[in-house]
């Protein structure tokens, strides 16, 4: 009973990965959102498989079809929604592994759980759930845009190779010039490379996601459980593959003096507060303050491999898990727009929260 | 309107710095779990100011009082409700800050959200808070020890000092016998050195917890949103000062291949499934698999320094805030406490939430 | 943002009566539940359309669509989306009231509260959202019959028309011999022909559904809020037209003397608790105590009549509503369906949330 | 785990009947509210027992004190937390109804479900925690107030005595001016020899509270669940003692045709949008429409009677339950300030709700 996010701005998603289709249900958008197909849509292809030799073969048109909550091109104020059937659904593919266990997918976990399982392509933990969460994190940008919020991830590491510089040294918009939506050209090509080496030999490796928020107000975060950066941790936790995320400083913040790390206040020249530096991310007791918010979101390798593996199935027996079906070496590139998605998400989300902060 | 944590097993915490007193009413908790009085004070002791000399000198008792929920010594299904009165509530040190934003700290952010705050030591935003937590954590502790599952923090860096020793290498139950609560005696002196000259020197420094979970049964996770990490990111991220939270391999597992990085299945002598490495952090698919839960959660060097700081006031106006008051120049070993009740909350609502998975 | 219900077994309804299509997730139901597609489609066409000449002549196969959450038979889990998609959505019929306000319809406080709506057919204000309702909560029947709860409503009152006879004293077997779903044949033909008169009339008329719940156990509701009568109130008062709800002995209880009314307590031939009367409609201090349940819900008049009514439109001027289209003259015999549905939605979420009460 | 009420603007309830106190947490008041304390002690003033001779004689001052969530006067949109101490705890008189199962109480259904409960006047299931109500709904009513919003209920039945005035013919202010709470002098006064009587036989008897709120703005309601009556319904059905709830026209209204029932729009002086009659109750397809808003709320006689009466214990024995202890013998007077209370609740949680409805 999982599979609902946000207090106001409410998504609630359903489907698995070889069933009918996949969707979502938004409840909580105010009447009167532009409603741009074009977009969401748009949205969908920037995460959907068969992009480039470096991700999943898998065929998806990933098109979807409104039911509800739209009238004439604007949000009612009810409930909106979307439907992506599934195209590619070759379960056949799967039938070896029905009662196997893959090592560190959520295979053993469901079973245990629950009793029974959709065992074709991961059922419901697979991460083409996503996709529902990509189609309504698209409405929650076209609200955020009439705000003037603006999200923009990237990747910044595959494997080893990690970009060193900030997001403010990198020119954002080159992200989506490439394959692996890295906005440095030249280590693009690098990671790249490496990622399709990674695939010839049948392998994986993991990644890192950057994220950069601009023009958030003042006021977004509900403390004292439900912090801005609190809530961003736990949408991103949440997606498939996530080990670690951390915000403004971060891990490597844990090594300043309080004295290094304070960003001092000053007043700008149309009289708004700032801060000098920005350490806090964009975040102050769990509140934006009107800095850029910015964070950094660690991927795992994709547990799917193209090499034989030790384990056991369903019957307790030993198996071998045998390397087979279309996967993606690495999941990055493909989660830049979920990482966006479930920001804006997030986003909307405390936007209409704090509507209530004061009378 | 974030004071509330957990579905089944909530907590909703009150109370400021130097108002009456903080507390936490306990939704939820099952009938019939013990209530041991003597436990619940000794963990708030575990967190209360003034342990050591690099803790603050802020003196309270940390008593609490139990208003309903219990009868003859066992909970009742009934609301829980426990009161910890401030005792030490010097406002007059705080009185010269009432207009003025501290860098790095909450006030300007609850300002622009609420238009009016508490600007006594913090008021809400106070890890003063924190207390309600590590009550309800304990009652949390009870129910887990009940079913066999036990969570132990440590401290495992401060600022650039690091054990770079695993979990399984150490001896946890050292944890508690110095004042920094790192399992590793030689280290804990060398940190607690470093702690005392940065409080001598007015400033703080940062530093990370480690928790360990033990005996968590298969199960525990409700995907797709709430996953056993996801939740346990949100709630570590909901700790004040906390910048990043990592679980199993973390930021590091980004850079291993997946035919290094999956966990093999096999049995055990007892017909149990286990892993034979753990880099999924005892978590797959974001549900328990019956292996440690390991986790790592980061702490910025805290706000309260004792420098002048350059900053501007509520009415815009440049200040110099000054470096008064007492404070903790290293929040990680008052936090060992805070994580584990966090961690145990978490725990506690997932058991109860599982209840409802198989008919 | 009120179109979900239930806090473990949760549904989440969406739909227009002239969209695409309606449908509902249901998130939380135990995995394990057999998946009785025939028994749901029985319950859809218990409330379709088209049955008599006392319904609505609009017409809709209402055949539902699983799109997730089964596997082979049985729910997995996961959540469950069923989709109903429109047939007969003659939106011409509804063109000329667009702009205006139908009395005693939603029309005016959707347009006022939203800003837009969708005015064909009532939009989501339409009763036949209701189908995604009667989906849901047969499911849910299916969950409770394997518990051995059993809920059985049937139509007690048709304007001024009304059944003195206690649920004890009729034949509950009887209500779906005929297409007033009145369990006394005799009343039943009666309230048929007043039906009929009013609808030639071009007018509509009110009616009470009675409900009875046998097999419900020990300890179902949470109070003080949730109480199990509190919850099944306002399940009821969600249902389009209903005006009243009434548990037990009801408003007639109250000329009642405490000395008459309450329920004395005995052990039975088998040891178990039960009262001599039950005044309390098997309900006490907000929980079920192993008494049958039951209560009354009161519907108002339907407002569609043939008849032109005087109102205003959207700008302000004065307009005549014009009696056109295909209604219900009486909305009781299609509400039966409805109410037990809802009745059951309620127990299922009791069921799973009782789980909880003890360790 | 119901103990909690409303989505924003929420409470969280505690305490027990001979407990420590009784209390609640708001959560969700906006910052800014003038947090007046004689209006909210002069509410509880109107609960507390004592008040003539047709009430409980029980002595409570039912003073309160805040403990969080308020500064210089205001709300700071922090969690608002109030506790009111028992001082009248005769448990004494409780003893010898420890096993014993009162007839009609909640003492078998609350001995079932968590296996221990405490027994001293009913523990949490007695209707002193609706002090903690009374001390909510005021705050509710101060944020109410600033928006227009006013609240006013009333007895108007007793037994068989029923006012057969509509609210519109009755002079309002004289509610108060006698200890029945009857706004008709002369129908007061009967019902409270009535009353008297009752009370000298060791009796009880039920009754009817009205209420009436005036300048609710149009578009308070979330449908399709959360409608505005659904919610009323609920929040008077979670009172103690409630069996019905009607708005509008309510049970009576069944009996009514469409043609009668609907109540025509049109335009007055000031170019609103108003209805000639008010069937409706002030509620449209959920939706507060901007007419007055009223209900009626059925209360049983209160189970505790002067009387001996058959009934079981703990153990499975026959018990006689012995007639003692103070009560009320009729509970209508007192439920006035708790109807308010959770209407006023109800209100403020929608007032905020609808802050979302459009962008």
């Amino acid at each position: 009973m999982g599979s609902t996010y946000g207090k106001i701005f409410k998504i609630a998603t359903f489907g698995e990965s070889h069933g009918v289709g996949i969707g979502v249900i938004i409840e909580g958008c105010p009447a009167g959102v532009s409603f741009d197909t074009d977009f969401i849509q748009s949205e969908l292809t920037r995460r959907k498989p068969g992009q480039s030799r470096i991700t999943t073969q898998r065929r998806e048109a990933d098109e979807f079809e409104v039911l509800s909550g739209v009238f004439e091109g604007k949000t009612t104020g009810t409930p909106i929604a979307m439907v992506i059937r599934n195209e590619d659904q070759r379960s056949k593919d799967y039938s070896h592994i029905a009662a196997q266990f893959r090592p560190s997918h959520a295979d053993y976990t469901y079973q245990a759980k629950y009793g029974v399982r959709d065992y074709r392509g991961g059922g419901r933990s697979s991460a083409r759930e996503t996709a529902a969460r990509v189609a309504a994190g698209a409405l929650a940008k076209l609200l955020l845009n009439d705000l003037g919020v603006h999200i923009q991830a990237y990747v910044s590491q595959v494997g080893a190779m990690k970009l060193e510089k900030q997001y403010t040294e990198l020119d954002l918009t080159l992200t989506e010039t490439n394959a692996v939506r890295c906005p440095d050209p030249e280590m693009a090509q690098k990671m790249f490379d490496y990622i399709d080496d990674v695939r010839k030999q049948g392998d994986s490796v993991g990644g890192v996601v950057n994220c950069v928020i601009k023009g958030a107000p003042v006021g977004w975060g509900e403390p004292v459980f439900d912090k801005l950066h609190a809530e961003l941790g736990k949408a991103m936790l949440s997606i498939n593959a996530v080990k670690g995320f951390e915000y403004g400083s971060g891990f490597e913040g844990v090594t300043m003096l309080g004295s290094q790390h304070n960003d001092a206040f000053f007043m700008d020249e149309n009289n708004a507060v700032h801060t000098r530096s920005n350490h806090s991310g964009g975040i102050q007791g769990g509140i934006s303050n009107g800095e850029d918010i910015y964070f950094r979101v660690a991927f795992k390798p994709v547990a799917t491999i193209m090499q034989d593996q030790e384990s056991v199935d369903q019957h307790g027996d030993v198996a071998v898990v045998q390397g087979k079906g279309r996967h993606d070496p690495c999941v990055v590139p493909r989660a830049v727009p979920i990482v966006e998605a479930m920001a804006a998400l997030v986003l909307a989300d405390f936007y209409l929260r704090n509507k209530s902060s004061k009378i």
